[in-house]
């Protein structure tokens, strides 16, 4: 890549799975270069892409300074930039107890909250037949998983380790404490102004 | 726990994300104790499961030697029986970036295949009303992720590292050769007598 950065990340302007890896990516000051995948064309499909990424889904990081090696789903893509680049341990724990249960969080979001919350949106915008019962059950399994993580954060603050981590950045767009961080909105308004480009 | 054996594992008849936990413990010759949550009667909604598991969803893991550890998501689960318990590194891998790798398949699988296969079987058998396009997305989404599997195993026996991991046993039901290992088919005896006794 002649960008010069150290890593190429595959996104997309609306993703949530694209930002939560910038994120991170700028809270451990690391450099990076967004390729912004055009779903409408099928750019996520094509085999430029593909080549990286067999599932065809942004998104995936490439690391230039680790023989560019690729690494795609973005909740493997948060672990491999904490445990390889996060020394200061400023998103992970330490704790052995921790770090299970860190990756039990990380895979209720790419099981749970993440599938639901993805057929939510697909049935309310996507689907070419409008179809209520569908809807509801969708609607319902998010509000479920919502709950969830309710029953766990009224009792403490951050999912794991009393800190934040990459568990709580993994479900970032329902979490307000993590929206109010210098990183997530510098992120934000960036993207605010691709859209705002598009339009 | 007074069985004896050194985990406690809540799981449920048909359901393959118990039987996969039960299969690397068997795998790894340690001993445990299943649980058969009846989702009829709402076992897994009940707070005696619930204190273990907020999701509601099986499986769980009570691990009785390390302080009744508890871990949930199948996955996770399956990350730390090897990292803890798999000491000839028989279902793990050891090169560093087969490690992000492995974690990468376990994500796709938690995020891609069972959440598409799940909500194929859904449609299929017990959402409320026919759908028939609902159904139609999500065989066609299932078929979509086994083409991506198959995209990778025509070139390489095994997902990770050229030996058999929990990367393939996380998608166990779709996987020809390990089906053929003994652990495997003793569990798949015991699910079967299981079910028949039940009928």
């Amino acid at each position: 890549m002649s960008h010069g950065k150290q890593f190429t990340l595959y996104s997309n302007k609306t993703g949530a799975n694209g930002w939560k890896v910038a994120f991170v990516l700028e809270e451990l000051g690391l450099t990076y270069e967004s390729i912004y995948l055009d779903f409408a064309r099928g750019e996520h499909k094509a085999p430029e892409y593909t080549q990286y990424n067999p599932n065809g889904r942004i998104p995936a990081l490439i690391d230039h300074r680790s023989n560019d090696f690729v690494i795609w789903e973005s909740n493997a893509i948060l672990l491999y930039l904490i445990k390889k680049y996060d020394k200061e341990n400023k998103l992970g724990v330490t704790n052995e107890e921790d770090k299970y249960k860190l990756l039990q969080w990380l895979f209720f979001q790419a099981s749970g909250q993440g599938p639901y919350f993805g057929q939510a949106i697909w049935f309310m915008r996507f689907h070419p037949e409008h179809l209520p019962s569908a809807i509801e059950r969708y609607q319902k399994e998010t509000q479920r998983v919502l709950s969830v993580l309710e029953s766990v954060l009224s009792k403490q603050e951050w999912l794991v380790g009393n800190k934040p981590t990459i568990a709580d950045i993994s479900f970032i767009t329902w979490h307000q404490k993590l929206v109010e961080r210098p990183a997530v909105k510098k992120l934000y308004e960036e993207q605010a102004k691709l859209l705002a480009a598009n339009n």
